[in-house]
């Protein structure tokens, strides 16, 4: 198929810098209090690290729990077979938060995973281009490199616009060169608060007639995700993150446009069907790219996950974390020696910042003792990223909408104290 | 490297029924009272479908939602951190469980992927020829058959002995017909009480410079695995069926001797370090077919369940379900109407019958009624296995040491009344 004549947004090559998401509509207010109340790691530390992998809900620890105790008493199969339906209806909700269909998700181990699943089933040819991004994930550059010496295809870095973001001129330019096969991008960068205008880069995607796989891994859950606005093929995430879901546990969307082009990596019994001694057929949706056996209990817990987000509503989450974190970064800004290194118009819920003359180790560490759990993180990582001033490794503090001005003021305090 | 220069077991083809395996020295008797009062299921039902999912000991259950604990109260990361000694521990239990070293085994999703991590690493070129069995599992006949869409390799059945185990003699003779690349079977195939002689296979496989791949999802916590005995290069196993572990759990042996020759099929960070913008390398042991995100409180889980394999001694296991399963089979036997379909000299826990004028699923529904968990099983589904006789359907009991002959005689007087 030609992948030039789908749907194309037009893309804003306006300005340099994308133009800011539109203004959600007024969220109702969360009730944070009583969020709080129904996350208990609330009351153990000021959580910041929501990025790596974020406090579970109680109703999501608990819909876990309830699934192995099942499994504990009629066995694994059986907990399975009466599980069915809420199983299939994890489908449903991730297909809610995604505005895509249920037979266009997948669901899998993790979202490194799920990432795998759709850039290795594409069937490249030598050659081909594949373009990213300077803040790309280390699994994804290494997935290139392999892919480089597997296909013959050419890794190829849109560089940043003046604000740190892909710059969307160059990627213009780079597709206008013809022969790229993939657009694959990060959503939001682990290791800077920057947001990647994910939705500019769709429209220019496809009318260059390219497959666009975003990487949603640190924005599922914090930012409104829509794959037909966005313009995506494909888009993997995880539910450890901002969704709070339990680890072991990935999504992965394909769009029934381009599901019959991709070829998966591995195959098993649900991805396909033996139909005779030298014959098999694939399966016609996303599940091709799922296995049979799976851990279902963390599965039903995603389900549960993505149910709370889509109850408290996404543009309500991503109010509470903008204004958070935009204080915190005020706040810390603020401090004597202390430099905040986000970039972008605009922002995610990571907060990076460093403090002359002590390493991210040791910050970490001293918040820690002060009751605020952050993380340490290593932007020297990011090879494409080839700034002569970025910093070696950062505080990374992840807020999610169930932290509070006190904690924040509980962190800033402790680092102005250092 | 020349697979052949490495050690290699003689082979025993002296008669074409493989020797019976050496009778193990007495095992200490197994005190079935406690161990059942420790698996809660028990009190349910009398569960037969061990080869499906077996019932989780309480140690198990408790080990996993203990850690599900811990990472609601003080994130996922951190407990990680916490428990990351117990987690290394885990690849210690494995590698004693397979006679292997810590460093050759990785810890993945399921047996699935920790198949296809194997088979898919193994660089084919075309006209590659891979050799199978008869009864091998749907999924791994899946995945030759896309290797030859994509690489051009030759797969070949070799055909079953007179006892329905893949015959020694065939293999002998195909492998002397050179061009062999691997050899990959299942060591206790889903469908059929049968045990293929795993490691009369390994002798002629390496002896010809084959690659070995063991499939021994079905084996792996009833009969003893010892890699080097059976002389497979790799191993992939699961949790949830004999070890009683966790769903969502499995591990592969990789031996450190052919690690070097395998390029995994998929990438992440913890399989290698990217270490320029466009350079990596690859770790140089099993974990390279590991991802970084993992499914701690399942692999933890997967740790207890080894451990109390190692501690109960696989030997008193064997026997004990050897004993059960034999008597198991003797009393259906005699039923009028039912046919017991188990092929081998040698066999495993799962029994397979079927009775006339009833259809494999309305006995298991009828079995079910009457406390007695079975499953249902299709020999129809294995496409190699070119039997006229073959039953379309079966039931399948498959026997584990918590079962008693009271169970045993419930479900035999079920089947007698029906």
């Amino acid at each position: 198929m030609d992948l030039a004549q789908l749907p194309a947004p037009a893309p804003d090559l306006g300005a340099a810098a994308p133009a800011p998401l539109p203004a959600p509509a007024p969220a109702p207010a969360l009730d944070v209090a009583e969020l709080r109340a129904r996350t208990p790691g609330c009351a153990r530390s000021a959580y910041f690290d929501n990025a790596g992998s974020a406090l579970p809900t109680e109703r999501v620890t608990r819909t876990v729990i309830d699934h192995l105790l099942l499994e504990r008493t009629v066995g694994g199969y059986e907990a399975a077979d009466l599980a069915a339906g809420r199983l299939e209806a994890v489908y449903t909700s991730v297909s809610r938060l995604l505005g895509a269909r249920p037979h266009e998700i997948a669901l899998v181990e993790n979202a490194t995973r799920a990432w795998d699943m759709a850039f290795y089933s594409i069937p490249f040819e030598p050659g081909d281009r594949v373009l990213t991004s300077r803040s790309e994930y280390p699994s994804n550059a290494l997935a290139f490199l392999h892919a480089r010496d597997r296909y013959g295809v050419r890794v190829e870095v849109v560089p940043d616009d003046e604000h740190g973001q892909l710059c969307l001129r160059s990627l213009a330019r780079m597709l206008g060169q013809g022969g790229v096969r993939l657009v694959a991008v990060n959503h939001v960068p682990t290791y800077d608060g920057l947001v990647n205008p994910a939705a500019a880069i769709g429209g220019l995607a496809r009318r260059a007639g390219a497959l666009y796989l975003l990487d949603a891994c640190q924005s599922a859950g914090q930012l409104p995700l829509d794959v037909r606005e966005i313009g995506c093929h494909m888009l993997s995430g995880t539910g450890r993150k901002y969704l709070r879901g339990p680890r072991g546990t990935g999504f992965l969307y394909v769009s029934e446009d381009v599901v019959d082009l991709l070829d998966p990596p591995l195959l098993d019994l649900r991805a396909a069907t033996w139909t005779g001694p030298d014959t098999y057929e694939l399966r016609p949706d996303a599940r091709r790219f799922e296995t049979w056996e799976r851990n279902v209990s963390g599965q039903l817990g995603l389900g549960a996950a993505v149910d709370d987000v889509l109850a408290l509503g996404i543009d309500a989450i991503r109010a509470r974390i903008a204004a958070l974190s935009g204080r915190l970064r005020a706040g810390l800004a603020e401090l004597p020696g202390v430099t905040v290194h986000d970039r972008g118009t605009v922002r995610s819920g990571i907060v990076t910042f460093t403090k002359d003359g002590r390493t991210a180790q040791e910050l970490v560490a001293r918040l820690l003792e002060a009751g605020v759990t952050t993380a340490f993180s290593f932007p020297s990582r990011a090879r494409y990223d080839d700034r002569a001033d970025k910093p070696e490794a950062v505080v990374r503090a992840s807020v999610h909408y169930y932290n509070t001005d006190a904690e924040q003021q509980s962190l800033i305090d402790t680092m102005a104290a250092l």
